[in-house]
């Protein structure tokens, strides 16, 4: 049994709060909004990102980012990726190097491209930073559905602390200490996410849309190997798992997001309907500008890249993915 | 333009003899049943196997075995795995050696467990035999839904003129020399079909389909690398492509026949529901045998044979599985 911290409220962050509490541990949610502490306190429910489920008993909430974290073991971190740099350095202050962080937002920094990890490391170098990445829709975690996920770290030791604290007979957790590889898989995903889904809001079927997912993880290896990461790694479950996941549930916001793009929509209505954070979109940018930096050939990437910011005819995007030169696999 | 002869009128020899015809080539399906070929001539669709299809003018039928092959330069034969030996050893006589057959069936042979390229090569020694295999449900590509897949042969230069012949803009072919690799995968899909149905049937969520997938692949590699196929064949479209879209269609009988399963159908109430050939229910069984003759772990394929033959119930099955001890990936 841990204490254990929580940075942020969105569906993520709470659904592994919620599913901690119940395993024993004692958690307290970190939120920037009062509204949403109040709501949390009051109703046992966050309405917005984890509707229909009940907070448990014991489960904490503030707005104080050093109450938040004073007697935290473990630091989850779970704010979307534009938001890792200030919310790290925010709380740096206050994190002592016994504290474990366990990164779970995906995506890259805007502008550095770096890792989300190595952001939060920066600006926190006292503390052990680790990853947990998987497919593990956040709906499903909070409500105890068998999930699978992995935990990277390049200290084995912090990964396999970590993975006997969170573990339990509905969350199964593998170490790894590939983060490179892990962290990549974890962004690039929802490239292909917002692929998948155009293919679905053209009308095309599942025979495309898994030629789309099997290139689609080629592509993802060809960069994240390049930048250091493992071949294998993104067989597993940070890699093909989570893109399965993210490409063909209704769940996945960056798969909604492809289908509305796919149905005509504009990127800003899209965005507008969504009304999360669609990560994939600046993942998107990010793919596109380490692809080039690193001559590395991600057609998919480029396609959606022209769809969202070259105003590219999306059906036309596709029917070219489709018809594409390569002859061997 | 080629004279294309396609035995058998199951829903994917119907669905290739559709879109080639299509495409401009002279295409010919022989079917055992008279009744079929009456049907399919009179009213221009295969009710049974391919219903809502229109059967494209200038497709012919016939249950003659001679006259279906004799000016054929390319034959595709799409029989189920069990038939695939008595068909060969039937048609054989009629092959001459300037034909190429390509397989379509996918499973192993009951008893011997060979591969079914190797019993129709056995069967007809005097014609090259390649293999078509991928991501591709036969109703999509029978709609011109895009679609990619894969023509496997030792020989690059036969592979390479299926591939010239057959590809379209809505059906790309690439080339590939692993044939064992490619027909494993084929093959040992099905099982995982039926193992991921089983879980969607048992109510269980997209996180446990996506890892009982994940794993899946890794054991279907370990397997077909064991006999002789090549990592990175079960990373491309006839692996983990062919995978994605039978695990998660409903297209798939394989993964229907899982669902009904998991919802507590006996196999034989399940297969007298389902009335289509399940590849699957044998597979598992050729499977679980080689694993053990090759001594691969294979942890999914040896729960989905308790479940199927052993009468374990499926719900303990795949719960054991997500709670595995295996600590690093």
């Amino acid at each position: 049994m841990k204490k254990v911290a929580v940075i942020g409220s969105g569906s993520w962050g709470t659904a592994l709060a919620v599913m901690l509490q119940k395993h024993g541990h004692d958690v307290i949610i970190w939120s920037r909004r009062q509204d949403a502490v109040n709501e949390m306190q009051k109703e046992r429910e966050n309405k917005r990102y984890l509707p229909g489920v009940t907070l448990p008993e014991g489960l904490e909430f503030t707005t104080d980012r050093e109450a938040a974290v004073k007697d935290g073991e473990i630091i989850i971190f779970s704010v979307p990726s534009k938001a890792v740099r200030q919310t790290a350095l925010d709380f740096a202050p206050y994190f002592t190097k016994e504290q474990v962080l366990v990164n779970v937002a995906k995506g890259l920094e805007e502008g550095s491209l770096m890792r989300l990890s190595k952001v939060i490391q920066e600006c926190a170098p006292q503390c052990e930073v680790c990853i947990l990445s998987g497919p593990s829709h956040a709906e499903e975690v909070a409500r105890d559905i068998p999930t699978t996920c992995l935990i990277a770290s390049e200290n084995e030791e912090i990964a396999k602390m970590v993975q006997m604290e969170f573990m339990n007979p509905r969350f199964r957790l593998y170490t790894n200490t590939d983060v490179i590889g892990v962290e990549m898989g974890a962004a690039l995903k929802n490239v292909m996410a917002l692929a998948a889904g155009i293919s679905d809001g053209l009308g095309f079927g599942d025979n495309t849309k898994a030629a789309i997912m099997t290139r689609g993880i080629a592509e993802m290896k060809r960069l994240g190997v390049e930048m250091g990461g493992k071949t294998e790694t993104f067989a597993g479950l940070s890699g093909i798992g989570d893109l399965i996941v993210t490409c063909t549930s209704m769940h996945s916001r960056n798969r909604r997001a492809g289908i509305l793009l796919g149905q005509g929509k504009s990127l800003e209505e899209t965005l507008g309907e969504i009304k999360m954070v669609v990560e994939g979109v600046n993942t998107v940018q990010a793919a596109y500008t380490l692809a080039k930096e690193h001559n590395v050939e991600m057609p998919i990437t480029n396609a959606i890249y022209d769809v969202l910011f070259q105003g590219k005819n999306a059906e036309q995007a596709v029917l070219e993915l489709m018809s594409r030169g390569g002859k061997a696999e």
